[in-house]
């Protein structure tokens, strides 16, 4: 590599390193595109961008790729393609590990290193830059937001929001098609969530691929369980007797979050580095809730048993092909862009913000905030965006989803007359 | 209505009647709004198209919809529109219902009855065409095929299933990209079919979405069951272990129907009127292997526990909106619409079905066949589509599905140099 043996000494241009951390998004690698291809706009400063493979872990293990080898005609492809490229992680870096970071970064001479995550990724970075100065480090670090789960504070919402609020949209409106096929169904949908109900919230919009002309109540899903909002087991049952009694069906969609506050976390699988307990790859609260519903629904049993099913989303929301939101790539792939734009303006212990600075129509700029504000830290859905029922979302909640999202399925309403019955009723035997 | 006070006696036009019967698919609005937009072509012998609302419920129940009542500028969003617009149901008809069916068809005037349906549904119209005689009816019945499932007899394939192939194929390959993002991940996905493994064949489509220059083994699906092929834990095991030490994780896909292999069914659910156990709508086979693959996996710990999740598909495969096969929708429009040519030619206790005429490039024309040999039977994946490992699909299969499934889905390969290493080895406190 030519690279190692050019412009020694003051004038060299230091490396950019650029991790993936913490679950993937349809997205994710927008914004990794975002990044590398605006380093190389600036030559004078940025030598190599290096990625690190599977996040935190790649740093420790040196496990490197010089992203500059990447050609460049690849990078659109990569940039549309979900999951995370580099390899993701869900490591926090201990004490121990620290001395070992700044080695890596110094022995690859990386000045400039860009997080790509969520609220853990923020803490991990933040716990780095608290230290470079013990381990005499320049290292300067710019928090680039992705999450599916679009809890990060200070930020109007995270790139992977948009998508993972398409996919979920198409899967209730689909869903919902497939309930209604059937004359008696209660259909369970566990969406993930843990701490927070936006995805779960973003369900609502499949309310408005159907037609206005419709009675409310026939829109899925009929209700909508956030980990915002105390689960009371008779509640849940009250309100789904109820939507049942009114129209013969429910679809309705619960976060997988509300593991938590039902029988004391048995649902829950093994924890990561970060406390996180594993909710998703499991169908347990779906099938918990189901024999909840099996056993205490009362029903006309004339027409045959009730229908209960229970579907648990897990995985499959964050990742899909085919699904994602034009809005949510081109934000993703500017938040990578303006991280690197503020970093050689000499911005560091940041996080990129999206910012909304007009709603109809919708646009929005980036923006900066302190890394001390998003680390750790959760952004709920505010209660203005829920409505007083607690099952189900605000018009304010609309305005704010609609525009993140792009195109919506559109559904069509079925009408047709009636035939006069010429027979008196019929009993099956 | 003026319809029923004119053209009274032999040259009197009579009603069609048109049932969705069984699970709905993506496209069984297609072959709806085939029979109704045709059927208007033969206004000399068909007076009004008549839907059952539910199926053979609404038929016993008299709850009958106008469909000529329909403006006829619905029907194209109708047929785009996933799941039965009709209303669907899983019931037989009993012995005891047999008077009241042809008691609502003669009291309706209707001589023509499509049924769109799978293999159950087949037996449903041959019953009622068995019993015509009996009972002083001259309708004539054309079973129209439908079925994600792609289990029905002599037609080549069903409508229905080059839809469901392009979602479990999206469904993978983003499933792939979730599961790559970390570096020790199995991944178990469970995929409908209780009988047939046609759904689990098609996942193997992912891999022809990744690029042809890569190591074979890196495409998702690694390892693909079905219940055509007898299932031993052991050897699932040895499989999922093989692969995992050889690049580090597994994305497997399994049939539901698996369930029926394994520890004597007990993951399964209430059986509906033709003795089908219900399978999907529970995590239960997921959560199993899942534990099995836990439990029995051995691994590297030093990089971290093992990250094993399962996922249940359920009814999200069905009736997606979004992800649509053209060629599917299209295929399915066509059958309905033969439908009512055949039947006007005279046809009758008919099923009409799809015959593959050309391969390269594909062209498919319809045919009719014996409803005597489609009720009640059920076609497997023939040995030839699977690989003599047992879990994985060949070249026929992929010459066989290829054209059905519309567009595909493109996931970039990531490709960089990695950096040589300038510290030794790193082992975490």
């Amino acid at each position: 590599m030519s690279h190692s043996s050019v412009g020694i000494g003051r004038a060299r241009p230091a490396n950019a390193l650029v991790i993936q951390s913490g679950g993937p998004t349809a997205v994710i690698n927008q914004t990794l595109c975002g990044v590398v291809r605006t380093c190389l706009e600036f030559p004078e400063k940025i030598d190599r961008v290096i990625g690190a493979a599977h996040g935190l872990h790649g740093l420790l293990h040196e496990n490197l790729r010089d992203l500059t080898s990447t050609p460049l005609r690849h990078w659109q492809s990569i940039a549309q393609t979900p999951g995370a490229a580099l390899g993701s992680a869900r490591l926090k870096p201990r004490e121990s590990d620290l001395q070992r970071v700044f080695a890596v970064l110094a022995a690859h001479n990386v000045r400039y290193l860009f997080y790509i995550g969520g609220n853990d990724s923020a803490e991990a970075a933040q716990l780095i830059r608290q230290h470079a100065e013990a381990f005499k480090s320049d290292v300067r670090i710019l928090h680039l937001p992705k999450t599916i789960d679009n809890d990060l504070m200070i930020t109007d919402h995270c790139p992977g929001y948009g998508s993972v609020a398409r996919v979920v949209t198409h899967l209730i409106a689909g869903d919902d098609l497939d309930n209604r096929s059937f004359y008696n169904g209660v259909k369970i949908n566990v969406c993930m969530g843990r701490h927070a109900g936006w995805i779960a919230a973003a369900t609502s919009l499949a309310k408005a691929c159907r037609e206005a002309d419709e009675d409310p109540i026939n829109a899925a899903p009929q209700l909508i369980y956030l980990p915002e909002v105390a689960f009371s087991e008779q509640k849940f049952l009250d309100d789904v007797q109820r939507v049942y009694d009114r129209i013969g069906r429910v679809t309705l969609v619960v976060a997988e979050g509300l593991a938590d506050q039902i029988q004391n976390k048995k649902f829950e699988g093994e924890l990561d580095e970060f406390g996180n307990p594993q909710l998703s790859g499991s169908g347990k609260l779906g099938d918990h809730l189901s024999h909840l519903i099996k056993t205490h629904l009362k029903v006309d049993t004339t027409l045959g048993a009730t229908r209960v099913r229970a579907d648990t989303w897990g995985y499959l929301q964050r990742s899909l092909t085919g699904l994602i939101s034009c809005v949510d790539a081109r934000e993703a792939f500017e938040v990578g862009r303006a991280g690197v734009k503020y970093m050689m303006q000499g911005e560091t212990d940041q996080m990129v913000t999206i910012r909304r600075v007009m709603e109809d129509p919708y646009r929005a700029e980036t923006g900066l905030c302190d890394l001390a504000l998003v680390a750790q830290k959760t952004k709920t859905v505010p209660k203005d965006f829920i409505a007083d029922n607690g099952h189900s979302m605000t018009e304010s909640f609309f305005k704010y989803i609609e525009p993140l999202v792009g195109e919506l399925p559109h559904v069509h309403a079925f009408s047709s007359e009636r035939l006069a019955k010429q027979l008196p009723d019929y009993v099956r035997a």
